[in-house]
């Protein structure tokens, strides 16, 4: 079955996978904020969460436990209860025929699977087979400058150095840096539970399972990533991923080289006029974007783009966005958008 | 006056230039448990701090404001009061005879002042006329692994990221650091009065003032202090430097160019054999250096050593260093050892 270019001209039956995690929150605050057209609003959850209540728009719907006919009828399924839950039920999804757009990493390499930012690559979405994914949160925000800036002068080589926040790794985790912080500034000492070390006043390499080649999944995943929303496939690329004590946005310290020397002048006006991307230069000031600016906003900030003293072909840039929003929920919900009936 | 090759054969006579600051606290703190010979410790202050009360060994001192007699029968003065304090007592300093071991960064790329990190290029600190500088915080870390590892094979390249800590912006920076924490745990927002900005479950690019370049002075401090210390004076070099709400370590994420492929297995070992250096690298349980292993630790931990799957050429590691101790402190002290006479 050839998918359907866009959505019915009707307001639609939208299922949220993992609707009580961090992604799944922000999802349903960004539908109601976004003006989505839905006609019925499911929230769908583990059997723990099941019976919670959900607030939306002016209602209070039930959180309901997932099961083999919670697919019936609807039209958008947007999932982010990991990987495992989506493999379990992508097939039921698929057959019901609703569009399913999931937010882990299960299928995100999977031949006929788009992986789609908006900005990008959206004609992608529309070669997909029922499912499109999401993808990773560093590499959402990283593309969305590279693909710009390649589309002038093509990019050789990224190295790149991440400062993530603790809601990558969900809403428990917010919640135990918090916890450890209070206990830390008291004067006690509390072990970690979700993350692997406490990440009070501390930092580590993500804790991703590593690769062969010692690079972790979440590093992998961005090179990877990276390459198929670009359509590089052979993009020399490498990310050293750090979780840091923040709690929802993520930054990058970013050094691309180009096949010749970009003109940073140049760099900065088609930033600056690039979907997604708001730039934050003061150099006067020396003010440049923080986590603390992009929490809670949609547009990834830019900033500090600089030629890189140690090599003629290098631009330096520095961004951070919200992970939660533009790094995951926003995101899937744009991919959606793709597919709504013009009016 | 050629410099003196070493200290006489006595209890020495050391004062502490700015000896109520985070490093000057932890200077007085090594000296005593690192056995320095010392006669007569005289900790010196501004006028504000004069009168407090420093305890060393089993004795509690007063501590002096500092004056054109302060120096008078010094042998050693350890500065850590700040760049223009530095150069105010200078030439008091030298006159006096004492050998001054500065931490400020007023002089370090004078010609004529030995810039040092002993285990790197102790020989250098010979060519003294009096005075020797103290290197940055994260050169002092980062030149510990490029040092060894040029030596087998010629660098052509480094790009850095940095995660520093408040401590790095002195004893109040940490304090603040501590105390807007606490503010945001308790839903209250203080502005910051230390750092430009609040590090409360935040992060910002260093706030050293920006040259002409767009890299900040703590950027190019880094990229020729580097020089200087490894005698590499056109290294190519990039450093971006960011401040993260960690409270005394600094880590860094570096990717190393060589002029010919560097066998991972061989940089390991070579950096494993060097001194100042501890490897921490458990690819089993995915373990590596994290700000809590290094904290008032003398050893830089590095980590994750690992071919930079972008480059043939290149290897990435990841190192942390308690940024008041080998970052400063201890480091200014392994300088004055060099010139204590071999019993």
């Amino acid at each position: 079955m050839l998918p359907k270019p866009c959505f019915p001209k009707r307001p639609l039956k939208v299922a949220v996978l993992g609707a009580t995690g961090a992604v799944g929150t922000e999802i349903i605050k960004i539908l109601d904020e976004r003006s989505f057209p839905i006609g019925h609003l499911l929230p769908l959850a583990s059997r723990k969460s099941a019976g919670n209540l959900q607030k939306w728009k002016n209602e209070t719907i039930k959180i309901e436990e997932v099961n083999a006919k919670s697919f019936n009828g609807i039209d958008l399924v947007l999932a982010s209860a990991g990987g495992s839950i989506s493999k379990a039920w992508k097939n039921v999804i698929l057959e019901s025929g609703a569009l399913l757009i999931d937010n882990s990493s299960a299928f995100r390499m999977d031949q006929g699977v788009p992986l789609v930012v908006p900005e990008v690559n959206p004609n992608d979405a529309f070669q997909h087979q029922g499912l499109i994914a999401n993808p990773n949160c560093t590499t959402i925000l990283l593309s969305l400058v590279l693909a710009p800036l390649t589309a002038e002068i093509p990019i050789n080589r990224v190295i790149v150095s991440t400062y993530q926040s603790a809601s990558g790794a969900g809403a428990m985790a917010m919640e135990e840096l918090k916890q450890l912080s209070k206990a830390f500034l008291e004067g006690r000492e509390e072990q970690s539970q979700v993350l692997p070390y406490s990440l009070a006043f501390n930092l580590f390499l993500h804790n991703s399972p590593l690769q062969e080649n010692n690079y972790c999944e979440e590093e992998m995943k961005m090179a990877n990533e990276t390459r198929k929303i670009m359509g590089i496939p052979n993009l020399n690329f490498s990310a050293t991923c750090v979780r840091v004590p923040v709690l929802r946005a993520h930054s990058e310290s970013i050094n691309i080289e180009f096949s010749k020397p970009f003109e940073v002048e140049n760099a900065r006006q088609i930033l600056n006029s690039s979907p997604g991307i708001k730039l934050l230069e003061e150099f006067e000031n020396n003010r440049f974007p923080m986590p603390t600016d992009v929490t809670g906003k949609d547009d990834v900030m830019v900033g500090r783009i600089r030629q890189d003293i140690s090599h003629p072909n290098a631009i330096e840039l520095w961004l951070c966005g919200d992970q939660i929003r533009k790094g995951a929920a926003l995101n899937a919900i744009q991919i959606a958008e793709l597919f709504l009936p013009k009016s």
